[in-house]
């Protein structure tokens, strides 16, 4: 039997390869946008791929369906939904395929979007009974999807669908099953999901807290309370998916840019420089008006939530080795317009002679003593609500990273602020966006919140 | 948190990386012999190997636990047994181990051995109660770990413990508790292993067949019936495992021989040559000697029944390219004496005048026609003796593979023999092994069983 | 400074990127069709492409030239020609090109075409003087390029070319300058060509032989005299590479087919099985009509020379990891209509039932001793007019490989026949040619003349 | 014929594998330590390596000769001396060597060292007559051996033998021969290599300078004047080499090491930690009394005149996946002694709530800015004193970088002083040094000279 998982992190999306390995099958289930990992996990299992499976219509990323449609020749099967605007098959509930000695059945489990379907499997040596359920959005190992996505007033009739979806499907398929979800710890699909990549019934169905809630009404409460932000992009792959994603093709080849290339590039209009270097390399030396995402697990998250797909971006990267990763995750959300990238990154920048301007790097122990000493130091929490109510710096200032692009803000320009998140990572991305709009005394804390709880210091939740 | 599967095809052996990537810290549990491959999942997840586990004293391959630790640092860690002739932590039945945010519970699970232990592990994320079990070779997806290979008169002793571990200890987990167990489907470890490689324990409490059967003794007849012959290498193997394999280091570098040097070692005593390409060119040419064991999922384990450690080895390969997968595959079996390979394999034999035989090649069709008219032809099953009984080809003799070597042969050495087995495999190297002792007129049989029934003939158990 | 080199080997290609690294600007010199490894080389060294130059209209494999300017932008430039169907920069003798502190300079070298230029280079820290010429198809280590491919009585002009070529510009270069040609040993593009990948003007001007000529039609007798043949593909590649080739984009995915739908696909019309396993394993057991080209060095070249692209192509492989290298190699001539390839090989189609075909193998021992005994066999030697000619086995008749496909043979379809060339490459082509044909009772000669000659035995020259 | 060329960036080292791939046999020339990329090569092409040629003893890296003899079997060839201190062939001036078609003849070169041979090939289809020279460190592309570096008042003996060495061998061999040297531009074994890697005699004697310097005496006083300053580590080589350096076996394991484990290891007597990553990361963040040597091709040559071999090492990378980089560049040049790298690098220690310290990047225009308005800001340039001499910022002090470890300052520690080199990456390791010898106030100048210049400020020779 063929099962392969297929991690893309940062977006925390795990996509499957589910195969009669004897007889030659498989199909894919939610793949991303770079399909090429697919091909390769077929042909090196002397499979073909007959069916690729959409759970539901993807808000996070960009579906790699059709792209994958378009060079393997397999059908896609969705969930029933007038939203499709492009030719699938609209599996019914029940409906079942065979896949060799497998037999997948979907199951309607509406609940984190309408069409949402799971499926369960049956069959293989030693297996006859069901033995696994790909659930989609639906169930994660210790969460449930979120029904609040779709917006639009559609809340409330999706997280009482879900209710039923759990309790009178998910949970009736037996306590034996594994569960194979389409997403894993960090992915906003969920509240908060656990670290592992899969479950079983049985313990979800045992353990996760929102599932001990027999009332239907407080259920939905509870599933809609105290939801993080959904990122501003998400209405955007929404459409993307629904309407059906072009198919591509190869990679874009992209060029190096030479500095003086890359200094007229930046001056076109609509043009972003993404700085992809580690933050305390940005804090070194950056070039002025870039914002640092910087290339980790976050990035295609943080990517979604801070540039626009009609921008033009111009890359600085940490080496040339680089730019495949960072395409890929751009691909994935999405943004395709990249010009090219900064030959030799920032030393190629600064040998030139270019100027550069620096981030300063406030550590934990020195924005404590400035802190204590009274020093008029502004301090910004660019963290999620969530977060800032869980505990925050005493005296801090609080917006959310992706306001800072637009709000007014409340601090004057020559005003020294130091920013900070729970890492450092997103207080990076803020302080970029500050200095950007001009800020001129605009600081970063590396390591934020957990820097200062490793260092000892106390936390408040005082004005949360 | 970090959880990779390593399988080593062939061995249907499975062995993982368990880990709390937050804290940087991983245990491995069962390696085999050439262990890089861990040291570069616990490398690319900033972590560091704290303990490697062994569930057991293997039988099948040679554990790469002190390799491990040698070239680690970690500390090793197996059940409790006075037969460990190396330096371990011996770790008492409900002792447990900090992972990080994780727990593992070591249980005593005797059954396949005296000294199994099984895994039991919670924490992380949303995880808090017990999710996994490692169950080494104590159960399995389908199928129950073998009682009798230890032999010696411990099988009885061993199903009654195997009856306890699976009743008493692992079914009173929970059902939702995930299964990860030592071996996948092929391995002789267990009767009939299920072709997926996990599952749950309500899965196989539910489910297995031998798990339904409630009576002590009727548990104990079972599981001792009908098994497949134990592999002549395996005493060999737990040997080595309960002293300690030799800490190897790197890879030996072996070099091309070109056919005057290859002739000439080939010559000398206690030398055979291992032709690892596929039947059909080994059918096509082969040096006079040569044993085929094709270079494909089973050649570790039939390298094991026909090879011996003490003999200097000469290989014949498709491409120089093989060497390093044929060279790992018999280290894990603690075959260690290759001396060299044949530059430009074949192709470099002939071209250089050298003498070569070739095993002609019937198809089943063939072979149909020639039983039907009476050719005379002699025919030989040369498969395990389940398989001979579960139906055979009318007027087949069956002698077991491995017997070929030294039994006597009901045949002369001069009259027409068609060697078959399940798929060709097995067959070639039956056949190899008779044209060495000399018979003159022996062909395989290429696709045997499979291409007898794919092309619509009858089998019979006459005879069985 | 850039200077790699890139080996299609089979076509005994050579291609070059040469660049500016410090300026970051490289230049590809005739690029192969398959061209993500120039991308990829100055990807790697920061480098973009500012130019493709073509020394000419090449004949032997499909110019990567249009595909590479698709994908990054650069310029095409070639010598100047009517024949050229498609926009390129057309280069006067003399012209400069400047490459940060490199210079091209454009030198008209007629000889092997019309249209051909060979580019001068100085430049680089040290290197102020000329110090290396990209010569293309006119000067070779140890050869010079062929007149006569381009066929229609163009043989006699384009042999006095190629004197004045070479006396009159290469050989006044400098004996210190070196030369990097566009093919190596093996190709067809040369009569003879040297095994070393470069060589200078002072070697090839004191030691080639048809160098020593100083006699303007003495040289155009011999360069003209005792050619190999030129291969029957070349003008098909010609004509492609005048209009230019197609832009291809990414390489096709191409499935598995189990035995039956592979079974099915050969029955359609036009089609034709390429069977690229080693001759023994092809000898052993192929699918009846198989043309066995085996995936070697010699692969594109007898490819081209087999195989029409109008033709739909069904592959067997050693191993689906194969398939990659043979698609490259294919693409490489032109050949594009693959439609995909045997799922686990002859192995799969054996067990499925399927009937197949063996060619027996006969060894040289086996073939002197028929021979001398007076058997009847009838040998048929398949090699070029050359080879016959400079010495074959007494009693063989002779015609090429390619002319067996539709000449009158000299053998009934019943008779023996055994078929050798040089090393038993080619003899599997034709003998599974003349299977094809009907052919019931030939074999082939693995090891050919090398290997009757590594026995020790005769060769005549005799009615050759 | 097989001729590959391994590079080894950093050292400027040019390696290579020469064989006769149609008789299987090749030889490796100044071998690297980290020798696995020559048997991949060798086995790749079915070559076993006969003998490994030691040009002479190497004084920029380790030899990998015994490495490579310990794994392959080969025989070590070097030339006459009573230097070695371990087993070897001692080549006689003249002696011939067969090596398959090929003929490598020795030629005594001394002049580098003493010891130093050539090798003299011919042989080859269409090669008969000498066609490629290796000359070690004799001559290079555009530049002779320095005769310098073994010191103790050799210099003029060896500098008289090296312009015998060029004149009365190497120019005899004509002008049509290629070299293959053993650098490529940037190694201080020769005063200015160009940037080819390959050349000609006749290139070479027609073109460089020195070549081109007929009085023996003017030779001498030439090649021996204006050396770059011989590194502090060669002595040290060149003892190891010597006596022959100690066989590895494979490379070392290393764990990364959490922040508390990191710190307390840093503690530790005789330790360093080496921050590898960019200057600007670094200048962003770092732990106090790093040494920042960027991994980059100057990485090895700066750890050579930087780290002692007796040091315990601490690793601060830019990412784990750099390691195996890091440790090959530090064992090429015998340095071996690494305890682990830190987890996470930067970010690992600045999350644990570790102190950090920063090392502020000023701009050539800041720094112009300051300068110009007598902020009484010092500037230290920590070139060589060739290039200080070139011309440098007005007002500046020099004082090389190694000497900065040791010598006393002429700046009080709370000064300000700004450091600068040619490109920035060497101020960055004399401030990084400045700091741990508690300078507070030191800054970087990224760009450096390149920066200053490409901004068009002026540079002088003054109190040069």
């Amino acid at each position: 039997m063929l099962l392969e998982t297929v991690e893309s992190k940062g977006l925390a999306h795990l996509s499957y390869v589910l195969g009669d390995d004897n007889q030659g099958m498989c199909i894919v289930i939610d793949p991303r946008r770079d399909v090429s990992i697919y091909l390769d996990i077929a042909r090196r299992n002397n499979c073909r791929i007959t069916h690729i499976f959409e759970t539901h219509i993807h808000a996070d990323f960009v579906s790699g369906a059709r792209e994958l449609a378009a060079q393997s020749g397999a059908q896609i099967v969705g969930g029933v939904s007038d939203a499709y605007g492009f030719e699938l098959h609209q599996a019914q509930d029940g409906e079942t395929f065979s896949l060799g000695q497998l037999t997948i059945k979907v199951l309607a489990t509406p609940g984190h979007t309408p069409e949402h379907i799971s499926l369960l499997v049956s069959g293989g040596k030693g297996s006859h009974k069901p033995w696994a359920v790909f659930t989609g959005d639906t169930l994660f190992a210790g969460e449930v999807g979120r029904p609040d996505l779709l917006g639009a007033g559609s809340e409330q009739a999706l997280a009482r669908s879900l209710f039923h979806s759990l309790h009178d499907v998910l949970f009736q398929l037996g306590d034996e099953v594994e569960i194979y979800p389409a997403h894993g710890s960090g992915s906003p699909c969920g509240g908060s999901i656990g670290d592992r990549l899969t479950s079983t019934i049985g313990y979800e169905r045992l353990n996760l807290p929102k599932a001990q809630i027999k009332d239907e009404d407080e259920f939905m409460s509870t599933v809609l309370a105290d939801l993080p932000p959904a990122p501003l992009y998400y209405p955007r792959m929404k459409k993307i998916n629904a309407q059906g994603a072009t198919v591509l093709g190869c990679m874009r080849n992209l060029p190096p840019l030479d500095a003086d290339r890359f200094d007229e590039a930046r001056r076109e209009g609509n043009t972003q420089i993404v700085d992809t270097r580690e933050i305390e390399a940005f804090g070194g030396a950056h070039i002025s008006g870039a914002l640092n995402i910087a290339l980790r697990e976050e990035f295609p998250v943080w990517s979604g939530w801070m540039l626009r797909p009609d921008q033009k971006l111009l890359l600085v990267l940490t080496d040339e080795g680089d730019l495949d990763a960072v395409q890929r995750h751009l691909l994935r959300i999405g943004i395709e317009n990249v010009v090219g990238f900064l030959r030799h990154g920032m030393r190629g920048w600064i040998e030139a002679g270019k100027p550069f301007e620096t981030l300063p790097q406030t550590s934990v122990h020195t924005l404590k003593r400035q802190l204590d000493s009274g020093s008029g130091l502004k301090v910004l929490d660019v963290r999620q609500d969530g977060e800032w109510k869980a505990g925050h710096i005493q005296g801090a200032t609080h917006i959310f990273v992706p306001e800072l692009v637009e709000a007014p803000l409340p601090f004057a320009a020559d005003e020294p602020v130091a920013v900070y998140c729970g890492s450092g990572y997103r207080a990076s991305i803020a302080a970029s966006v500050l200095q950007a709009r001009g800020f001129q005394n605009v600081s970063t804390v590396p390591g934020s919140i957990k820097a200062w709880k490793g260092a000892g210091y106390e936390l408040t939740k005082d004005g949360a």
